[in-house]
């Protein structure tokens, strides 16, 4: 059942989706009309609902994807389809302590909070301010801040934290992290990298071997959207060509 | 600390990696000589052991990803490029209870069992024994299986439970289990299908509007692993092409 | 050396282009200023001309390529990616006598023409008189237009040529043309389609092997462009993720 | 009607093809059988040839695409996907001269010899003998090495040619041969690069611009293919994922 404060996804007839939290008094606004949000309190997810104009919105229930999707940002954000194998190359679970440096909007930072509660713990790094603040209220939003600690720092100093069970990195340079990141990591454990460009890929070959990680794996995923009528199927006719590279290594010593 | 009974990876000098139990008195046979693996106990992991050829081998923490990659297979498998995706678009997380149809070898039963631990469940159905068999083997020996619920059952006749988290299936004939699924999943709640072949997705497309689904997304993903060689940075010259289109839907009423 | 009539491509310094025919007196206007066309007249490929806000632009050769990017379109057109390919696979070369079937805008018809120029000759069918004429002006303005005979016809009640070198087709049921092509086309001789959609993929490999002809391969081809920033290499952040499955066979009896 | 000294294709009932020239007294042995290639001569293309086990062969006519594939190769080649791309990028037509540095094995010199074919002229340069020698033999044995001539050069002291239409090049360090194809090369003309990784094409973007090059474009292209049962449609398993970027530019001064 639907209750005040839970989030709800609006699917319009033609499948565009709309993201609310429930209040009372709630009115909001789409290109198809408005709709009155309070009405949902009490009725059940997959339901239907009205808009002012007549047209009817399916409600139900959002996933961590949809949540990820719609963060405001101020950066370029880490997509599912790069998160999705990033956490299962990191071992995330719950319980994991992870760290992670370039916060930016928090995209992979809300991914890394849902995997690791209730009693895992997500320390990220932003170097920026205005960053760690957009990205905490990201969390906030869908009750996920409280299994990070955000921190305004540059991780090149070092992170505060020991032994935990995995790394991510995402800044501009981030062979400066690396020796931060040997020394916080526990032995054998996993570090990953987004790298948007090619010749940081290859900088951080050249640094890595000789500061105590091991290469595992160098990828980029392309992900390729089809359209939803049986009778003309096909794929979409654009897509993302690239977010960026992902790298994998291991500690050791 | 390695202690007996962990798993650990074994990483040659060139890169090939192999995921063994450290047990007392064990040998392990590689293409660089002999490994004495009692040895390994009380070290530290990220350490280095000699092979009986003097090849020195890293030994670090296997991931889920390391796992999945090396289960033992009667069938095709589930990939970690698509299974990483699949947990985001399902919001499969500790304590969730999940419906998976077409457990095969088991490759998302295993993801599935380690996000959902230690308090959610799994519930993995398959029609032949001897998958199901071979599925719990290989959760088993990573210490998955008690969170499964393996049955060995042709979900068309319903499933055993209500009001789960999320759904997941992959067989052959999947309009056969939508009404299944419908009756099990929880109201707007998501539910994903692997379909090998445009005729199944399109089979598919043409049954779920009518029986109570609102279908999201039609997504097929590429990985492309790029060579490790900084100065020669390039991809590899083969990847998989295909793996199965995935679609997604929610329960509506 | 640059004379009136020739057609020049014009490169801003940000590298937009500008394909434009050389001419007295004509001004050219640019979001850098106008540009003094009749001024090239008797300049070498090659050089620069300032724009009317002094802004230079290159002045190179255009390619068949960079024609058949700005033909005028009333309809999808097909792209040089799939038109180097459908060019090979049907053994195109000068002499040729080629059959095309749903002429569209004209950009194979102009890659077809170039290649089997000056002795060979086209044959490009086209059901609608607006698209027909629409692609003969586009031959025209590059003087492609006299190796090709447009015909405004369905080529359903079949082709006026016979023992032709290659056949194309690009129309919504090809099944339909599958006849006139086998009766056109010479014995052993090479056939290419452009299909859209995975239906009509599916649908005309269920009729080709009946209809005389024996499928060779079925293709897609996905063409990603890289950033020139030489310090900071990656692919662009968008690419046409579709045009249509290319399918060619051959004529057996 | 197929002649004596004819080139065939043959196709087995699977789909396996075999190139073959047609001669007296020719048998040729299949994994089905041994096929009596003489029996062909006054057939038709098209026709059908039944091996020594029964096993029915169809007999169609190869294309460029198919000479290309099947050449003898010490080298790796350039592939049909790159190839048709590569000619509309470069203008190549009957009548042109091109120069192509790094002959290889002579996949690109037979595409371009089948292209400018009869009155055109190939260049192409190999500073290794005996790819030189084997890339003649390789277009000789399906009639377009008169097209050619093959130079046993290294061509960084310049190319004997001056104002040639379009210039490839596919070495190791291309940028050694920018300056002696920018002499070659008429005023305003194409010029392309195969590059294998990404380093090469940072390298050469860094030389191009102070070289008298206008870059144009960077492109990687990927093919895949589908198999073409037309109830359980869907792509091979595995592609290939990499062959080079082809890097296109103009000469300015």
């Amino acid at each position: 059942m639907i209750r005040k404060g839970d989030h709800v996804l609006l699917v319009s007839p033609e499948g565009k989706e709309f993201l609310v939290t429930v209040e009372n008094g709630k009115l909001f606004g789409t290109h198809k009309g408005t709709i009155d949000i309070e009405q949902l309190i009490g009725k059940e997810y997959g339901c239907e609902i009205e808009s002012s104009k007549g047209i009817p919105f399916k409600v139900v229930r959002p996933t961590i994807y949809d949540f990820i999707k719609r963060i405001k940002r101020q950066t370029q954000i880490i997509y599912p389809k790069d998160i999705g194998y990033i956490l299962l190359r990191l071992n995330v679970q719950s319980g994991c302590r992870v760290i992670e440096c370039g916060t930016g909007s928090g995209s992979l930072t809300m991914a890394l909070a849902f995997a690791v509660k209730p009693f895992g713990r997500v320390y990220s790094y932003e170097r920026r301010r205005e960053f760690s603040q957009l990205a905490r209220e990201n969390l906030q939003r869908v009750e996920l801040a409280d299994y990070v600690e955000f921190k305004v720092k540059d991780g090149t100093e070092g992170f505060d934290e020991k032994d935990v069970d995995a790394v991510f990195i995402d800044v501009k340079v981030p062979e400066e992290l690396v020796e931060s990141a040997w020394k916080a990591l526990k032995p054998g454990g996993p570090i990953g990298f987004l790298l948007p460009t090619t010749n940081q890929v290859s900088s951080l070959l050249r640094v890595l071997p000789e500061s105590g990680f091991l290469t595992t794996e160098i990828v980029e995923i392309l992900l390729r959207r089809y359209k939803t009528n049986p009778d003309r199927l096909r794929p979409d006719d654009l897509m993302n060509a690239h977010t960026g590279y992902l790298l994998f290594a291991r500690k050791v010593t």
